[in-house]
């Protein structure tokens, strides 16, 4: 067993509870039904053959489905069983052993753990006050993972950024987008050369379920990428899905749009609360208490079943991430607040 | 890019071909369909609810009905997307950059492509010309890949050698039991101390299109593997389809046993069309032409729209390796064959 492995302590995903009883804004599954025609196009798909036989090894029909919506070449895209797949192939394409994974913080921790099993140094630089990408960047990278919409903080920075990153670190850089359906704009059209952009299907298609994400890069890269992801990566009704999914942009707007004035109401709701919260282009809003301690409110949300996500950073402090929900499940969660903080 | 990855040449899965039109027996399907009960747990979990959220991250579900099934405890389960997911694990677990990672010859060409994605060595050592493991094992190894039944001959060893494979190799091992299901017995017993044994669904299951396969080990290692593992590796439907499946061992059974009749009768009339052919313990056969070259045959079957896999092995020599299929499968490719060899 390789030491680095032995000594980590491993990633560990938000609480997953079997049982239904919990109101779960803790993990930022989006609170819509996935598109009716991903129903449709699993049905369809439900055959004998279909499961019998390997499914699609690039995914060519996802891919030819994605490309024009995308605005992208079908060669430009990657599939991956959820878009950790995609950081995965990533990480083990350009990241040597001993080599360096940077990333800004405080931000989505998995990118420490694939440094880790990859036995490489993971570095980490904090973002601005402002939640930028500081200006000069301070170090060399083989692999800089930068998400934009930023994790547990939800803020935006400029896309174009990215391109002064990867000259300036030297590597290449991993433009993690798997909130950005909720964000203003995004980098897809920066995905060559050395930035390559992840996507996932888990948030703003409502398809946590079914794993599957993928990457848009330069076409020179996608071929070294398929060298080192799994032959059948991606399960022939996850790739119907997927494709049906991305494929229903009119469906995608729609819960978008009902998201994005939900989470504006929620922010709005928190601050009237007495926390302080940051304003989100994500599917989420970061908040912090300065009387009761976060840790103690997220366990009375607990005991009323509502789970939201505690998160601590050393070199940054506590606080709660809350997915956005419905309306109504947003205000079961204020009026548990309410009571908890008054 | 790291330079292994740019000059490895990457694993090339069997062709699929996207339409209907081709019989295949190309890539060791399985003819039936999956069991009745499959299509049910799929359609129960096809609900809004279990596509939008994330599935169980270790599924749970799946190593508590298969672990008495399978006689060992749920604990020793490591639950993965296809059992290429268990090798890649398993890879990047135990072997690192610049150690070895070694295989018996000629056997599952992927090992060699894991091997050269974590930039380590890969050594082979030929089967014995009985097919067994030599005796000594003759390298050190910080991992031994042995496929039993091995792919493409079909051959089967005694399970339990692999308990002096692993003295002898220093290191840890994976007994690769991907055709298990259609050999007389297997080596589950023998999943403690450095012993690893790999399962897929895809084969004896008629499961390749979900994409499920598991590890049964040391419950001191699964532990370690699931650090190196995707958090969300296996989806909602793949892990309701591989319990149901494993659950009915009816069905398992009833297919199994038309199949490896078909597969005697298969080798049978191979031997009476005067190709050489070895014995099979697994759903394929192994033969070889010694009038019209082996390729040539492979192509005139494709022409007739039948697939078999043409393999070549520089050490080894070249053949096909037929997938047996349905019985009136196996007659088209019998009257195809008899036609070509004529």
């Amino acid at each position: 067993m390789r030491p680095n492995i032995l000594k980590m302590a491993g990633y560990v995903p938000g609480e997953q509870p079997r049982d239904g009883e919990y109101l779960k804004l803790n993990t930022n599954e989006n609170p819509y039904p996935p598109s009716p025609r991903v129903f449709e196009a699993i049905q369809k798909n439900l055959t004998s053959d279909r499961l019998r036989k390997y499914p699609e090894p690039l995914g060519d029909s996802f891919r030819e489905a994605a490309a024009p919506i995308l605005g992208v070449a079908p060669e430009q895209i990657l599939i991956g069983n959820g878009s950790d797949d995609i950081l995965t192939i990533v990480t083990r394409a350009i990241v040597p052993e001993g080599g360096v994974l940077a990333s800004l913080t405080p931000s989505y921790i998995l990118y420490k753990s694939l440094a880790e099993i990859q036995g490489a140094h993971f570095l980490t630089v904090p973002f601005t006050a402002d939640w930028k990408i500081p200006s000069p960047w301070p170090l060399q990278a083989h692999l800089v993972c930068v998400p934009n919409p930023n994790s547990p903080s939800g803020t935006f920075f400029d896309p174009t950024e990215v391109l002064r990153l990867a000259q300036e670190s030297g590597g290449y850089v991993v433009l993690d987008e798997a909130y950005a359906d909720f964000a203003p704009t995004n980098g897809l059209h920066l995905a060559q050369g050395k930035i390559i952009v992840s996507r996932t299907l888990s948030k703003s298609y409502s398809l946590a379920g079914i794993r599957f994400g993928f990457a848009v890069a330069d076409r020179e890269l996608v071929p070294q990428f398929i060298k080192v992801k799994d032959s059948y990566n991606c399960d022939v009704l996850s790739l119907a899905a997927a494709t049906a999914a991305i494929r229903d942009q009119a469906y995608l707007a729609e819960i978008k749009a009902k998201l994005i004035r939900t989470r504006e109401r929620l922010y709005n709701a928190l601050l009237e609360l007495g926390l302080s919260a940051i304003p989100s282009q994500a599917n989420f809003v970061w908040c912090r208490s300065s009387g009761l301690p976060n840790q103690v409110i997220y366990q009375k949300l607990k005991e009323r079943k509502i789970l939201v996500r505690y998160m601590n950073y050393p070199d940054f402090g506590d606080g709660l991430r809350i997915t956005v929900g419905t309306d109504s499940e947003i205000d079961s969660l204020l009026k548990a607040l309410r009571e908890i903080l008054s």
